[in-house]
């Protein structure tokens, strides 16, 4: 299929006021066709927490006009003469958060080559508001249609629903890799701190490598059932429980924090690893560094750290852990004409725990 | 040996006036004898950072009268009949930081029992200023006489002189321990920030272990010819250096910290380090909270961590590599006598790179 007998349409942020729900359903103009690109007829997209901060400009200013949506499902309706991955017409893919890395073609690149495309220094494009190498600007799935390096395009396995498949793209990925990197699975106990779109799919993807015990961390009392309903073994809401801090000091091997404040009490939570357990931030504050007391980890021997969403290899292999695991992610479907009444309920706090949007073909 | 015809005598800290040279030789009580005990002979000691700490209530308050001194070597003059390690009177042993943990007797120690005494969470004893389970003080190795635990007594293996063991029982243990931890070794690149007590023996230890690359980096290049000499490959002097930062960006696997004050440039140490790395904190300051980014973190899957010392399993470890490797830490011996004048020393910047206090038998 040479040919493009489609329009790109969908919905384009042209300020921070987008974020209001006044993004603009119209035509644009994907970037130019490479025959390593795979055009893809969108059919659902996960609605994530980044979506809002690049339509609001919350990490720097967004280049508009911006279509956002990076947890991408669809089928495949063209492919480059030089696609990776063996992809072809009708198959079922995803494409996630990244778009675009170097691959060496700015010289060896040890990120690349390792599968860490995912912190490639030497280039980096979004799913969306990224600028690929050729110049062209990346837009992405609150669309009709996608066009994306085929090495960032991975195969949804068959018995994945594509609703459930597309937050896992980014959201679940954001989360897998860093508990696999830490070593989750049996005998290790994880903290999952925050029960949002990213903290369900912590306790979901820490249940699924095996690990022991899972508690849920979140302020307030009110999804201490859906987190328990979620896997978890225990839930702490720390405004309300008294002397949580004590209690679980030193219990948790490893602790992902999903949450995009630096005013959370790091100190307390880093309090809760055992000797040599890693605290992994995984939400960017706008607001303020992270801060911790030297000694809080010297005298653990403990490690706070950062993690970004994933790899093609990670999301092939979550994928397939998914799929084996049978993990069911709770997510409520949307049309995708209701796009800026979602991203309203989503900076809400509405999400239970992840919208997406379904085109109506 | 059943009795005791010896003293116990040391230069005594008496008020945080202490550290301007104003410690007091005279008699102390040491801990009551328990038949786990060993009792040393000094004949050396290294004169570390933290001594200057203790003294000065630099770390809260110190629980004077206070005998400072945590690298302790000498010959063993008393044995208990239940103690560990196969210690033999006549032995020239060694006792670095830590003098007492809890070794399972307060109930399980996940801790103790997996060689990380030196984290122990239940019961924790300075081999100075700190407090035995028997409610008696700890006196440490500004003096003539120990009396330790012997879990926390090592040999000391005969191919190493007794001044250049003293300072590896801290300074040694607290950069080896990070080091082997993060897998120094053939293949790794790593950053030694601070060359003094504690970077000095990074340098070494990290050489020793195989590592390709180590950069030593301080704020002056007056240290630079001292850190080539000592094994670093090269040298980042960051107040003379343009474009270090950018030069080094993703460059090392490992970095170690050893610099005591929060207002060192993190982020931009964090940024030296290749995806995955981890910068690990050594020095604990107490003019405020490290403080980074979140972006810096995630953005290449970096891991900002702390240490402290080492464990008697780690020291053992580390006598054998310096033994092995030859290593050869760069001490000035000074007469105990001495010991007021080499605090000031210390304190003023003086030391290339350890101080060893020496009893004149």
């Amino acid at each position: 299929m040479s040919s493009q007998d489609y329009k790109f349409e969908g919905w384009m942020g042209d300020s921070p006021a987008s974020v209001n729900g006044a993004m603009e359903w119209r035509e644009f103009k994907p970037k130019e066709w490479e025959e390593t690109d795979v055009d893809i007829k969108i059919t659902h997209c996960g609605v994530c927490g980044s979506d809002l901060h690049a339509l609001r400009s919350g990490w720097g200013p967004t280049n508009y006009p911006c279509c956002v949506g990076h947890e991408i499902v669809g089928i495949v309706v063209r492919v480059g003469s030089k696609a990776e991955g063996g992809i072809k017409i009708g198959d079922r893919v995803g494409v996630g958060a990244q778009g675009e890395s170097c691959l060496g073609r700015k010289g060896p690149c040890e990120d690349c080559a390792s599968g860490n495309e995912r912190y490639c220094g030497r280039h980096w494009a979004g799913t969306y508001d990224g600028v690929f190498m050729n110049g062209d600007k990346s837009y992405g799935g609150y669309a009709l249609y996608n066009r994306t390096p085929s090495h960032f395009v991975v195969k949804i396995p068959d018995s994945i629903p594509s609703a459930e498949a597309a937050p896992m793209l980014c959201g679940g990925a954001t989360t897998y890799t860093p508990l696999k990197r830490d070593g989750c699975g049996p005998g290790k106990s994880v903290g999952i701190i925050g029960v949002g779109g990213l903290g369900h799919f912590g306790i979901l993807f820490a249940k699924a490598l095996g690990a022991d015990k899972v508690v849920a961390i979140s302020r307030k009392g009110n999804k201490r059932e859906d987190a328990l309903k979620l896997g978890a073994d225990e839930y702490i809401a720390t405004d309300e429980d008294e002397g949580w801090a004590e209690k679980y000091n030193r219990s948790l091997d490893i602790i992902l924090s999903t949450v995009s404040s630096a005013k959370m009490p790091l100190t307390q939570y880093v309090g809760l690893l055992k000797v040599g357990g890693t605290l992994t931030q995984l939400g960017n504050p706008d607001d303020g560094k992270l801060a911790i007391p030297a000694g809080a980890l010297i005298l653990r021997g403990a490690k706070l750290g950062g993690s970004v969403i994933g790899s093609p290899g990670d999301i092939r292999e979550l994928l397939a852990l998914a799929a084996e695991k049978k993990i069911k992610p709770w997510i409520e479907e949307r049309p995708m004409k209701d796009a800026n009444q979602t991203i309203l309920d989503l900076n809400d706090g509405k999400a239970r725990y992840r919208y997406v949007l379904v085109n109506e073909w």
